[in-house]
């Protein structure tokens, strides 16, 4: 590719994730906004456990304001549904319990980076459309306050025991950056030809990956643990292992068929083999045994509950759900993608790999593994 | 105007300003970040009456969190110098007084139409630059953490108690909509070729402004003492008048001239007259009187300070000066004049603009009123 810059090695390093990542922004063709439905799917199967978590949160202590935070929210319109339900929820149980509803202030985050305008576009309706539904039903509608908390979850976001309950659907498999330990003493990239852990990656690969998990995810429950007031939960829904294997085919696929539509790229001389070398993906996904580690190691949270399931969003179509599913790949990595690789391959890129997508989809099912957890922080002493 | 739509006259009450009025996008050379150097000009002026008042709560009651709202952001960057000088303040005092400085949780406020996501791009930088400067000269800084808040200010914004200082620059001269009463009894526009109150309007115009100005700030006075803790403090900065005259020039001045530019293009039939008739700026400049009266009758608040003073904004070259008053009216302007009269004219609209603006200035200074008022909420006995 003529127009291509030499390779830095270092460039997968240094890629500042936070100024980076985002989801596809707007509300087109190719946006996250139009492109969720398989987040959205996997969220309407643990609906209840989220809503549920936040109801015995608010019925333990019964506060003036319940305080919320959705932490990685991203740009569609999945985040207001789930709020509905926590909001009509927590209104019924101080119906049932004659209380008067609390006021309810939720906090939506993301990086700054994430599209916050079109989100702020629902807000006026969401509101409108929560306080009808309640009040056509049983009189008064609860005050519910929508913020914008931009920010890393890999850090404090809140002060300090300013928040009541917590969940973060689809976000924290997000590394804080691209782990170091991916290249040699030399400089060199030592994961080339992939952009993920492969079970043909050099056994440090695995283990930098798990590294920067652990390292993450432990910052990830400090700072919540600050944020939270004790009795406080949070909800972590999460893509992961079943096994112990690294390069379980089922965590691995989705980006392995990206690798080889990245090496047909090369091949076709339109992307430069260096440029693969360096580029993996800042994404990790862990087993539940990894994330009761870290949780036992970090100290401040008791688990209530985790459970691996298997998502299985097919609609008997292979051609469709291949389309969907690229489209799905396309919102959340276009804008690392670009970044890395410049703006012109990405089209064809995802041609490629919809095609891909679709041979595999017609021999076998994709079972995406979701791991969901419930923390708790427990009341002090 | 050939493409122009037959003209409806109920459209000047009907304009929903919450989902239109917004300063302009972005960080162009049109965009409100790009243009607003006279807001900044005036903030400066009194930046220590909010810094010292800000000061003043947090030292009265040295909470654990202060939590802070500027109501009316916008999306430039003069949100973030003001929020600096407060926490530099506040730490100070802190450190004077040998106490740990506070957390400090700061809401920028402004309708969900407004361009956050240029806001947020300043987050981390904003961040980094406070952190940094405090603590090369005096050890840790405080913990800072910003916060979004859409929605209109004419209404709730956030749980009841739970703000300690809340500032408004710029702002509360927007009225929630154009007044009601700009049209006679059988629905035909009484401000014919006029946008704003002029020497030349029906006496029922001022009247009706008026009345949706003491509206307007009795629910903000009402919305605001319901989030305030006791003993907090609200300093409000808004253009105004001098004198009780309604059409004093000085206050009116600006949009007289913008009539003018429109008539012009009617007369070049580049926009219809109708259009212009039907079409009226949601804003008001109060006397200090008109405050003060307000003030009282809501009874919420007590008035710690109200002063007006005259910005004095030359250059001296008064071809400058009007390029960028222009600009400024532009970016403020901009969405509501599309909004109503088609994406094509404001080009041609700003460049007569410019040019009556120069011809003006030539002749006399341009003299802003400003108003800023100080209100305390009484602690509770």
């Amino acid at each position: 590719m003529a127009s291509c810059q030499p390779p830095r090695t270092t460039e997968l390093v240094t890629m500042d994730v936070e100024s980076v990542l985002h989801m596809k922004e707007g509300l087109g063709e190719t946006s996250y906004a139009q492109n969720s439905s398989l987040q959205k799917k996997s969220m309407e199967a643990i609906k209840h456990i989220i809503v549920d978590s936040a109801t015995d949160v608010y019925a333990s202590r019964t506060p003036g304001c319940f305080t919320i935070a959705d932490l990685g929210c991203s740009s569609g319109t999945n985040a207001f549904s789930l709020v509905s339900k926590i909001v009509e929820s927590i209104h019924e149980k101080a119906r049932q319990s004659e209380r008067p509803t609390p006021e309810i202030l939720v906090f939506l985050n993301d990086l700054p980076t994430n599209d916050f305008n079109s989100v702020f576009l629902n807000f006026p309706e969401f509101t409108r459309k929560l306080k009808g539904g309640i009040e056509l039903q049983e009189g008064s509608a609860p005050s519910v306050y929508l913020a914008a908390l931009p920010g890393s979850f890999y850090g404090r976001l809140s002060p300090s025991n300013s928040l009541d309950f917590i969940y973060s659907c689809h976000s924290l498999h997000w590394l804080s950056e691209v782990p170091l330990g991916l290249v040699d003493g030399n400089g060199k990239p030592i994961n080339k030809g992939k952009i993920y852990i492969s079970n043909t990656s050099h056994p440090a690969v695995p283990l930098a990956y798990l590294r920067q998990f652990q390292k993450d995810f432990s910052l990830f429950l400090k700072s919540r643990s600050a944020e939270l007031r004790s009795g406080g939960r949070i909800v972590v829904l999460i893509l992961g292992r079943r096994t112990d294997d690294h390069s379980d085919k089922s965590a691995t696929v989705l980006w392995e068929l990206l690798d080889q539509s990245l090496a047909i790229m090369v091949s076709q001389e339109m992307v430069d083999e260096e440029k693969v070398d360096t580029y993996n993906v800042p994404f990790y996904a862990p087993s539940t045994k990894e994330i009761e580690d870290e949780v036992g190691r970090e100290g401040s949270f008791e688990i209530d509950f985790i459970q691996a399931y298997e998502l299985n969003t097919s609609t008997g179509d292979p051609h469709k759900d291949a389309r969907i599913t690229s489209m799905a790949i396309r919102a959340i990595q276009e804008s690392m993608i670009t970044h890395h690789f410049g703006e012109g391959i990405v089209d064809k890129l995802f041609q490629i790999y919809s095609g891909l997508l679709s041979e595999f989809l017609v021999k076998q099912e994709l079972k995406c593994p979701l791991l969901i957890a419930v923390l708790r922080k427990p009341h002090q002493t």
